[in-house]
């Protein structure tokens, strides 16, 4: 056989569907027949492929609890037009089984809506809960209970979320409650149709804490939203802070009822963090994910024969990988322990004063300091014996970047070789990032997503559907058959 | 819960020890209780990762087949003494369940003997049979009949095969049959003992295709040898090379019979591509594997009930992404089928005359026409109109890189952003690929292998046992369960 070459995406994306719909023709009645699950939680590790997991667990020297559910399974990503899918596409997927055109959410490529899997457990009487890490209106969770064109629609997928009447919102804020943003026509503040449709709104941990099954519907958010209405990076949390864990077991415990439920939670923070090639920052908030399942598995163990629990992630970003070719066949984990913030605190505490001169510093020896306060990094010192003191062609790589950064234009409107090295972050921040990963041995290929597949694990009722290989869209079809919902992919348009 | 971070390799790997040996415990009797399988085959694709199949199945708009297997599983791949595991210590994980330290070839780290699936096989009566595309005295080949602490004593290795009483050996030639590497006591020219053990060697495709069931035991390989004893890599095969398919196909053929088989098959030169970083050298390669696992698959469509039919990878190499910074979210696999031949083929044919100036040509300008012939990159025309036609930066870099070949020193000499660059490759030539890579969204960060977990996929009889989340020395033992042999890692010392 030789090579016959893909001539276009939509030819690939062709096949994709065609697998996919000839395995839901073909195999509907098969992916499960058993009693219905009761509870349904659906985790989704935004941006978590297999290096994401791999490195958090060489990391911590710790095993993530998802990767000790019996079943795990291989997950394609692929969008309708698009290789590389993104989180819209790419929830939708998963919300709905509808495999559809990148920035859609909850509708197919020819626009009519399509009919979510939380939708059907609200409609079958199920509670529901959606939580994330980032604003609720993004792509992941919107795609559950929102059918727009574009993801960036925030207006309407907040009142849309209003007239939802799922019972439990967690997690970040909203990033268009008045209609401000362009091209986007207000339909009022969405706050006030949310409390008109009846939900309890608690903004802040005392508030948090007192919601209970007395409370009706609920949206939660932190009360510290650190960047684009998300919460903040679990590196950078603080105890005051509610953690992704927790509202997750609030959700439990709001929503536990006979008629059962189903519940969305989603990392997201792991996704933003690769975006910026930032390894430690997206480790532990895989570790606040993890801690987010474990709250299922506490559930799931009261209610064994009842619940079914899914853990996957939507795509993988940043081509991350547990090599790298200045480090060969060695790893150095624990040189990440040094850093103690995320690329964005840094760029929000140091580079942007730095930038302004509010700080009245802004040459390179200024900012050595502050690099070795947040990240570990020294400029004294003999490299073989600390892995942490920089060599002299990386304090080049600083240099050249922190010239970069403080030229002060957009790196990606610049040569293609500072978009390759930089993407669209501040130079100086990305460069410190590549170097503590690099010397730990991690390495990244992108600032975006990638088409690699993906894990999917699962545990409990219905859980050895997910042995195979299969396109997310899959995940959707799998997770109705187990609910003993009827695949309904297509509804008409509002 | 906060970052611990992992102190050292020791740490982690007794946490996979421990996590491998208390499955073990736990488990023995739970991996599979049924009827045993009478034919087992084992496929490894060295450096095999997830990245590697799905970028075949996205140049070629192909499924490849054991993505369709009914059941996979996440694989993780550490060695004893050291992360980024080696393919010598993760075969001898595979073929005897023993975790061991890098270079040694079935042996635990203390020296001592471990007995493998295949030798197990052996004793219980089943005919054995190992093919490679690589030499069949390389390190995942030999671990399965092999004893020796270096991966390297390949003189004792081929003395090994000629001792092992299997009954098959195909694909690759010997690469110390007469003992003349530096440290090697001599035993002899090991093809005279391979000959008086009572085996037929075929070494052209006239004797092998003439190979039956009346030949007894069997040494075959292809009459040429492109690279270190391997066959060629699968994008230079002419038609009278015998590909691994058919290696595959006549290992089946010689080794059917009632008491039943073992049969391990590598794809070895995946690897050897990825660690070079030539995409479609390796997605070439992985196809010829995957039509090897085809003829598998035909044997087991008639003996479903008695056969197991497990692939795998031994772990990962290069840090391939389907992803790269500099093509953000697009892809652009179809430009990949300019490229006709391996980087092997491109150093032989084109680089290594042109070092030495045997052509009379060793110019840059000269170097071009052979770099569109060999790779399709064009010097001429607009990059808007074709993705073919390198861009100034691009120019920039090949020249540079030929600058570095034709200095003439090894690479790895010379500063870290060189290793980093190139590794230990002809400058030029790594590229070459990089950029035909880069084009296509297709990316590498690491020229050796990376600790990134691998995918095992499975179907018949005991496949079940293969849908969760293991360390490769699990393989080993899951297979033993379903031969129905029971474990016995550690033999005594011979």
């Amino acid at each position: 056989m030789r090579f016959s070459g893909l001539r276009s995406v939509s030819v690939f994306v062709c096949m994709v569907m065609l697998l996919a719909g000839s395995v839901c023709l073909s195999h509907a009645g098969e992916y499960y027949s058993g009693k219905p699950a009761k509870y349904v939680f659906l985790f989704i590790g935004d941006g978590m492929g297999i290096a994401q997991k791999m490195s958090t667990e060489a990391i911590t020297g710790k095993k993530l609890v998802f990767e000790e559910f019996p079943v795990q399974g291989i997950t394609t990503t692929q969008a309708n037009n698009r290789f590389i899918v993104g989180s819209a596409a790419a929830a939708t997927a998963m919300s709905s089984g509808q495999i559809t055109n990148i920035g859609m959410i909850g509708m197919a490529p020819d626009g009519k809506h399509v009919k979510t899997i939380a939708e059907m457990a609200r409609d079958k009487g199920h509670k529901v809960g959606i939580v994330s890490s980032v604003s609720i209106d993004h792509a992941t969770p919107a795609a559950f209970y929102a059918h727009v064109p574009k993801r960036s629609q925030y207006h309407y997928i907040d009142h849309a979320l209003a007239a939802s009447k799922f019972d439990y919102f967690a997690g970040g804020g909203l990033k268009d409650p008045k209609g401000t943003r362009k091209g986007i026509e207000s339909r009022g503040n969405a706050f006030k149709s949310i409390k008109k449709a009846g939900y309890k709104i608690a903004s802040n941990r005392k508030d948090f804490e007192k919601l209970s099954k007395k409370s009706g519907k609920v949206l939660t958010y932190n009360e510290w939203l650190q960047d684009s209405g998300a919460t903040p990076y679990e590196i950078d949390r603080r105890a005051q802070d509610i953690s992704l864990a927790e509202f997750t077991a609030k959700g439990i415990a709001l929503l536990d009822n006979p008629e059962g439920f189903f519940m969305m939670v989603e990392g997201g923070k792991i996704d933003w963090a690769c975006h910026a090639n930032d390894a430690k920052a997206a480790v532990m908030d895989t570790i606040a994910f993890n801690n987010a399942v474990k709250e299922a598995v506490a559930f799931y163990k009261k209610h064994p024969n009842d619940t079914l629990i899914v853990v996957t992630g939507d795509h993988e970003t940043g081509g991350m990988t547990l090599g790298f070719a200045g480090t060969k066949y060695e790893t150095h984990f624990d040189i990440l322990a040094a850093q103690n913030a995320s690329f964005k605190k840094f760029t929000q505490e140091v580079m942007e004063p730095f930038k302004k001169s509010a700080s009245g510093k802004n040459t390179f020896e200024d900012l050595k300091p502050e690099i070795t306060k947040y990240f570990g990094l020294k400029f004294e010192g003999d490299p073989k014996q600390n892995l942490l003191v920089l060599k002299p062609f990386e304090v080049a790589k600083l240099k050249e970047a922190f010239m970069q950064s403080m030229a002060g234009h957009l790196i990606k409107n610049t040569s293609p070789q500072a978009a390759i090295l930089y993407g669209s972050y501040d130079p100086l921040v990305v460069a410190v990032t590549h170097i503590i990963n690099n010397k730990a041995g991690l390495a990244w290929t992108s600032f975006k997503h990638t088409g690699t597949p993906v894990v999917t694990s699962a545990m409990g009722v219905g859980a050895e559907s997910f042995k195979n290989h299969y396109h997310q869209s899959e995940i959707a079809k799998k997770i109705m058959a187990v609910m003993g919902i009827t695949p309904a992919v297509s509804v008409a348009s509002k």
